[in-house]
C-alpha cells in the first residue's frame, strides 16, 4: 500500500492579538479566568485591514512552496476548506492560486482547485480527499495543496465572542511525505442537528449548550465507528490525541470521554476500580437519569486519578498550546492541535517516528470524524522550520477600541475603512474591490 | 484496477415551467426564436413554493435509494454540490439525510456528508472524490451518493434570466456500475476568472461575454491537458460528448472547438481541406487578429460540412434534449446532458455498452475538466426507469405573473408566502423555519 499524508505543514496567523484576560475580560466586568481556566484560551488573532482568508491563505501557501522548493508544475491540486466564503459561488481557492501566480513564473492552470463547507470539519475532510486522489492513482506524480482558513468571528456580545480567531493551515499532501501517514481507516459520527448555523448571515446562530452535547455526541460515536474498522483502541496505542478545538475547556470534556471510553474493559479500568469503582453500565440501572448521575460520578474520580492525569498532560495538554494563544480557527483548529503536539515533541527530543496519534476533527452541523497517523521520520526537521512562534509573539496587541474597529472592517455588512496596525511585509494583502465586486490582492515586497 | 462509476442516475426537476416561447419572450417584447434558436431553450424549470434545494435533493436521493433497494446502511458518503447554498457553515447534505431519516428505519450517522462549491463544475469535483473514496480501499464495501441540486436564478431584468433554471441530479456511485466507468486520466483547464461570481449575494454577477469567452478557452485547454494524459483524441473515440449546459448554444460553441481540435491533423482535416482548406496555424500569420479571422472562416466552413453536421447529430444534439425543456441547473447541468445521450441511446436502441463518452464540465471563475467514461451493460435498464419525461410534461405551466411570484418566493431577501400551484405527493416538502432560522422539512404521504 503506497503511504500518502502530509508532507510539510504551514501556519499564518492574523497578524492582531485581542488578549483576552488584560483587554476582554475588563471591558465585560469578567473574572479573567473566565477566560483562561474555564476556556483554556489566552487571546484570539484577528486579521489587519489587509488580511482576509484568501491573504492568510495564500501566505500559508506562499511559505510552503518556497521552503519545500515547489514551483506551480508540481501541484496537481488546491483544495481550500473555510466557513467564511465571501463569494455564493467562485471558490477561494480561485483567488489564492491568482495570488500565488502573482509571484511565480509558472501558473495553476492544470490544477484541479476547490473549496469544501461543513463548519469546522471541511479541512479534514478536504485533506481527506486530496490523499484519496494520490491513493487512487489520479495525480500524475503531483501532490496537493489543502488550505483551511476562517475569520472565525461572532456577532458582538454574543456568548461566542471570546472563541474568536483568524488564521490558516497549509499543508502539502504527497506521497512518502514527511511529517504523517493517514491511516485507510476512518471513524464517522454524523448527524443532522441545529446546534451552530448561519443561515444566509456571516455571524453564526449558536445554540451553546446543545453545542457542546452534540460534540460529544457526534464524537463518541465516531470513535465506535472507527473501533468497528480497526479493533478496540487502548491509550497507549496513541502519543498524542489532537482534538478539533473550539476551546480547550471543550477538548477537556472530549479527552476524558474518550479515554473512559478507551480503557472500558482493560488492564486500565481494572487497576483504578480499587479507587473510583468500575465503570457504571446501563443494564445495572434503572433509569436514564441513575445512569448518567453515576457517570458524572466516575468521571469526578476518573480525572482525579495520577493515571489520567499523566495520560491528559503527555496525549492531550500538548495539542492545545497553539490553540490557547490563538483562539478558534474553525478549519484549521484541528491541524494546530496535531501541529502543536509535533512542535512539543520536536522541542522535547520525544522520539516520534513511528508513533501514532489519533486525530479527532468535528464540524457543527454535526459530524466528528477520528482516523489514525503515522508519525514519520521527517516530522522534527518539517516542524521545526516553522515560523509559527516568531508570528504569535509578533502580533499587535489591540485594545478594546482597535478591536471594535477590527470588528467592524471583517463585517461583511459593513464598509469600514481602518488603517492597518501592522506593515505588510513580502506578503499578499488585500487590495479593495474590482467592477464585479470582486476582491483583488497584490503582492507587497 | 477496480472498475468505479455511476451505479444509478435520478433526476428530480422543480415542478413549475416557464415557457419561453409563449409567456416570457412576449413580455420581453422578444422574437420566441431568441430563445428557442438562439439560446436553444424552450422552457425553465422552478421549484414551487414547498420546494427547495434540499427537497428536490432528498427527492431525487429516496427515488434512486427506493428503485436501487439500497438502506442507510449501504450508504457510506453523502456530498452534495450547490451554488445556491442557504448557509455559510452547516452543508445541504446534513438536511438530505435528515429528511431521507425520517422514511427510513436506520440512520446515516455512519455516512461523510460533505459539501462543495464551485459554480457549476461542483457536481463533478463530488463525482470524483466519490470515486477516489472507493479506488482508493476506504469505502467499507460503501457507496456514495452523490447530489447535485442547484435554483438557478439570476436578478430579474438581468441578461441571464432567459437562462434560469431549478433541479437536482442524484447518482450512486459504486464499485462495478450498471451506468458507466470513470477513466482514471482527467484534463483540467482552470484559472483565476472574474467572469460570473455571487459576492455576498444570492444573484450572480455575470460578464456575459467574458463569460463564453472563459468556457472555450477553459475548455480548450482541459482537453490540451486531458491529451497529455491519454494522447491524442479523435472524433470517432467517443459516441457522445456530454457538455455543461448553460443554454445549448453555448454548447453549439464548444462543440466545434472541440471537434475542429480533434480532428487537425487526422483523416478527417484532410478529407475536408478539398473544401474548406486545412486548419490555419498561427505560424503562418503575421497577427492573433489574422489568425483569429481566418479561425473564424474556418469554422464558418467547418459547421457546414456533412461531416461536422453528422458528427454533431450523433454525438452532441442528444446531450441537450433535457436541457432545452428545464433550463440551466448549474452543478447538475453536465450530469443532465450525459442522461439525455443515455436515454436517447436507450430510446434508440443504439448499443453503446463498451463505448465512451468524453465529459466536459465547467464551472464559472472558472475551471473545466473532462474525463472518459466508458458505458456499462446495464444502462438500458439503468436509464429507461427513469420518470423525467413524466415530470417534465406534468410541470405546472405558470404565467408571466406567476413567475415574478415564485422568483419572489424564492429570494432570499424577501420573505414572500405562496399558494403552491401543485399538490406534493409522497414526498419531501420544505415546512417553514425552526427557532435557529434553520429550514425545516416534512415527508407528505
Amino acid at each position: 500500500m503506497t503511504s500518502v499524508g502530509i508532507d510539510a505543514i504551514e501556519i499564518h496567523t492574523g497578524k492582531l492579538k485581542l488578549d483576552l484576560a488584560e483587554t476582554f475580560a475588563p471591558e465585560m466586568g469578567d473574572d479573567p479566568e473566565k477566560y483562561t481556566k474555564g476556556l483554556g484560551l489566552h487571546a484570539s488573532s484577528f486579521p489587519d485591514a489587509y488580511e482576509d482568508i484568501v491573504t492568510m491563505g495564500a501566505n500559508a501557501a506562499h511559505r510552503l512552496l518556497e521552503r519545500k522548493g515547489l514551483e506551480p508544475a508540481d501541484v496537481g491540486r488546491i483544495d481550500v476548506a473555510t466557513e467564511s466564503a465571501f463569494d455564493n459561488s467562485k471558490p477561494v481557492s480561485t483567488y489564492i492560486a491568482g495570488c500565488l501566480e502573482q509571484v511565480y513564473d509558472g501558473d495553476f492552470h492544470h490544477a484541479n482547485k476547490g473549496e469544501r463547507k461543513f463548519a469546522c470539519i471541511a479541512g479534514t475532510q478536504s485533506l481527506d480527499d486530496a490523499v484519496n486522489w494520490i491513493l487512487a492513482g489520479r495525480n500524475r506524480g503531483r501532490g496537493a495543496l489543502v488550505i483551511a482558513t476562517d475569520t472565525a468571528l461572532y456577532a458582538r456580545d454574543s456568548s461566542g465572542e471570546a472563541t474568536q480567531g483568524a488564521g490558516a493551515v497549509a499543508m502539502w499532501i504527497t506521497e512518502d511525505p514527511d511529517i504523517v501517514e493517514l491511516s485507510t481507516e476512518q471513524g464517522y459520527g454524523s448527524a443532522d442537528e441545529t446546534d451552530f448555523l448561519k443561515p444566509n448571515q456571516q455571524f453564526p446562530s449558536v445554540d451553546g449548550k446543545r453545542s457542546m452535547q452534540v460534540y460529544l455526541a457526534r464524537m463518541r460515536e465516531s470513535l465506535q465507528d472507527f473501533e468497528r474498522a480497526t479493533g478496540a483502541s487502548h491509550p497507549d496505542d496513541y502519543a498524542f490525541i489532537p482534538f478539533h478545538t473550539p476551546f480547550p475547556g471543550m477538548v477537556r470534556k472530549a479527552a476524558v470521554l474518550g479515554y473512559r471510553h478507551m480503557i472500558r474493559g482493560t488492564d486500565i479500568e481494572e487497576e483504578l476500580a480499587a479507587d473510583i469503582g468500575r465503570q457504571p453500565r446501563r443494564e445495572r440501572f434503572d433509569s436514564d437519569d441513575a445512569f448518567e448521575d453515576a457517570i458524572s460520578e466516575y468521571v469526578d474520580g476518573l480525572t482525579d486519578t495520577d493515571a489520567y492525569r499523566e495520560w491528559y498532560d503527555a496525549a492531550i495538554q500538548p495539542t492545545l498550546s497553539i490553540s490557547s494563544q490563538v483562539g478558534n480557527w474553525y478549519t484549521g483548529s484541528v491541524h494546530l492541535a496535531r501541529f502543536s503536539a509535533l512542535k512539543h515533541a520536536a522541542e522535547n527530543g520525544i522520539d516520534l517516528a513511528g508513533k501514532r496519534l489519533l486525530v479527532a476533527s468535528y464540524g457543527s452541523g454535526a459530524q466528528a470524524e477520528i482516523h489514525s497517523e503515522t508519525v514519520q521520520d521527517g516530522f522534527t526537521e518539517a516542524v521545526a522550520a516553522s515560523t509559527i512562534d516568531e508570528q504569535i509573539e509578533q502580533r499587535y496587541d489591540i485594545s478594546f477600541a482597535e478591536y471594535e474597529q477590527v470588528h467592524d472592517r471583517h463585517n461583511h455588512e459593513k464598509s469600514v475603512e481602518l488603517e492597518p496596525f501592522t506593515q505588510p511585509d513580502a506578503e499578499f494583502v488585500f487590495d479593495g474591490w474590482g467592477p464585479m465586486n470582486e476582491r483583488k490582492y497584490t503582492y507587497v515586497e
